[in-house]
């Protein structure tokens, strides 16, 4: 396999180091000594890339596989090819993430544009800002009155930071992000083009037209939380829009003023949650689903993707369907409905009618 | 409360003033020279601040609030705790933005991102632009040939306002926002990363493969219209894409080439609305509805979050589901599924079977 | 009609050159020496102007247009109010297409913001990028070490190409784009805002929260490819994301890690593609449509607006609903239940329950 990676190989493992680092058992047969510099898919990798198998549906591909070892769950051993060398994992893709973060740390952050550390003469930092060493902001980014940034932060070109906000230690804000009235904690990564901190949207009606209920609360985001590309996440009105510690938010999601998202959740692509809802800890919410406004998504629960929720979610719940309930039901209801019609249609159900 | 707005509080308003400016009665031993600087929720609300009641769910939180004084209906006087200062509003909302907007003016609009008004050194501005006295444009803006700007508007960092586009006064030009075959009337506020202009989605079928077709109309943006962050507004192929007086879009919208939206309506965040469709006066649009091509909705007709229209709107009517027909149907049909998948289970349908 | 296109009219073409050009043929009475030089709607368009009937839906319009001449189908000459120059088209929306592209050459592709051609000394362009001659790269982009930019493309302001990025030829990199870890072949057209190869959305649960999977892959657009503002296109985890031939994405259309697009295939505003699904040629995606990770959409196979794909698509088939089914299935479920539930509300049913 020519190496096509934008991210440079180092030194790599052996598969016996592999085994220490990530818990797995070694293969029977297996080489210890094997060492290994990269990963890929079972049918791109090659003979220094460790590769996996978690879904029989690509077991042609297992069967062909030229990896150098394959992790793998010991239910699928059947399926492995003799002489394959291979890692027996529980969890393989924790396994797999554990070694890809090794072999590729350069991919663990986004990197700054240009090779050029520290602050770009042609980037635009307010002199009241205060910047801690070991700050890099790249060329046409701008840095407004007051605004602190941390330690180890890297700003990307054109972004904005507004005057007054806060930025942790070691963030990545990506190009052409815009932070307005938003403190963020430490580790966040902002990919390209999120807006954080414009105005929520509220309005009510006036003698002229519609008149706007101003904004003043702000976007609190703490700490290891990432935001995908074009995501926007509207300030609160009159309290804090806030994303909690190590949530995981896709590209496009948009988040509306006053919602507070717990820890650890998970909010897949262009996801719309309404203003002043609630979301727990450790939801997972499925790509393209709807939250109406001031609603609470309970600790732990799942929404299907293009769910429209327009209640409370309990904990644990799985939810789905426009207006979301219970997926079992919700799939049920769908099921039936599509063998009623078929029998709709039947000569003797229509003699019936 | 400690105070984390980034909106300074001025020197606020008696109650009494408070009660002039709004219309609102004075409440039943409350003191009209009570002092009051800032707005907050029943939870978070200071001695000098002005909270509001307007939602029994939040019963519980009036009955603790800390705040100087409450906003509320006359049919919620039984659940204030005694003592409380409050005013009676009949339209508290709209009471309390008045409010708002007179203790946060710099809320009221976005503001520059940079303390220096004027042309910035940095900014690219075409030597044949005309700009009005008294417009501010940001570092790494740039402004093509011919552009026109009116007095008292922001152009933010990084925006680009393509030549031969004609912007208004008093104008709030975000930060990325990118403006190209565009005329936009006054106090139109465009937040972040908003795209307009652009071309319109067409193509036929060619001899070697989708051949474009040219798009040649412009947008025009009408007075006081506002668009949120990340939003695109195509320009029309051979019309213009029209967004009418008072209108206001939230964010990650999309709106087609050609496609005429009337005057002081509501678009909620992530609506799609196809090419050359026609959205009347005073409509609203709910979250992530999707809108087909060539249809036109009526003045005053509301629209669910999620819906997907597929046929013209009556006025007034409210519609949702997918496809869209009036809320009620569609409702009562979801409703009517369930019950009937809930039979359909019971051994003694079963047996019917 | 004033002209009010951004796109300035040039000599134009008689209706019989036109006639040559589109393979139309002459009306009967129409005289092949009339000269047009714009192309206008059936209200909008006057003496100049070429114009085109295809809809009946516009038979008003048809009758009280002011055009110089009309392209029409056979089937719709009746309707044409007497004496009306005309040309007669097999195919009407190509004929007009072709008629635009070339009245207005300058609207087949965006064009530069600024006059001035070559490398703005305002940009910032790595000394170790690689620029062929006759590239336009306007103030305040920016191109990293070893970016590869091919003759005839433009780079708008403020758009971003990082390192080891390459662009073919005659391409068009809209304002904002940010682009990392992609190959784009030639005549590639991004619209602004557009983010292209930023991490996939990887996690796996680790000890203290969710742990990154490392996204190594790359973004691989071919040749006359154009996307639409502020779409977003991650980068492969472990393959490459590929966008192929011919393929036009519109507007905030997000495609995930992995996703394999095919060739002339037409993906509409607001559709969400999951991790690793594979969309084949000739397919067509209407607006706001989602597609699940890991499936598979056929060849020409067709998916209305809005519909949620949970499972592979057969070649050819067109889908719709959510979760995605033939359309035919779909549409006929949607109206049974429809009937269902107006029975469902009769007095004689209500006595059967």
């Amino acid at each position: 396999m020519p190496d096509t990676s934008f991210f440079p190989r180092g030194a790599g493992l052996t598969v016996g180091e592999i085994a220490g680092l990530t818990g797995a058992e070694l293969g029977a047969g297996t080489e210890p000594g094997i060492r290994l510099t990269g990963i890929g898919a079972l049918d791109l990798a090659g003979r220094d890339d460790l590769s996996f198998f978690d879904n029989p549906r690509y077991a042609g591909q297992l069967a062909a596989t030229r990896a150098g070892c394959v992790l793998v769950a010991s239910k699928y051993l059947p399926l492995l090819p003799e002489g394959l060398p291979h890692l027996v994992a529980a969890n393989v893709p924790a396994a797999f993430a554990v070694v890809g973060r090794e072999f590729y740390p350069a991919a663990r952050t986004p990197s700054a544009v240009l090779p050029s550390l520290g602050i770009s003469p042609r980037a635009e930092v307010d002199p009241t800002a205060e910047i801690e060493d070991d700050v890099t902001i790249e060329a046409f980014a701008v840095v407004g009155p007051g605004a602190r940034i941390g330690r180890g932060t890297i700003v990307s070109p054109g972004a904005v930071i507004a005057g007054g906000c806060a930025i942790g230690r070691d963030c990545r804000i990506g190009a052409q992000v815009v932070l307005s009235n938003a403190l963020l904690g430490n580790r966040v990564i902002l990919h390209p083009g999120v807006k954080i901190g414009q105005d929520g949207f509220g309005y009510v009606p006036g003698r002229a037209g519609l008149d706007k209920v101003v904004q003043i609360g702000r976007v609190v985001i703490q700490d290891d939380v990432e935001i995908g590309a074009n995501a926007a996440i509207d300030r609160g009105a009159i309290r804090d829009t806030v994303i909690g510690e190590g949530t995981k938010i896709d590209n496009q999601v948009q988040i509306g003023h006053n919602v507070a998202v717990g820890r650890h959740s998970v909010i897949v692509s262009q996801v719309g949650i309404s203003g002043s809802s609630t979301v727990g800890d450790g939801v997972m919410i499925g790509g393209q689903a709807g939250i109406t406004g001031h609603v609470t998504i309970g600790d732990g629960a799942q929404l299907a993707a293009l769910s429209g929720v327009a209640t409370d979610v309990p904990k644990g719940a799985r939810w789905g369907g426009i207006p979301a309930r219970p997926v079992r039901e919700w799939l049920r209801e769908v099921r039936f409905l599509t063998e009623l019609a078929k029998k709709g249609r039947s000569p003797r159900n229509e003699r019936n009618d």
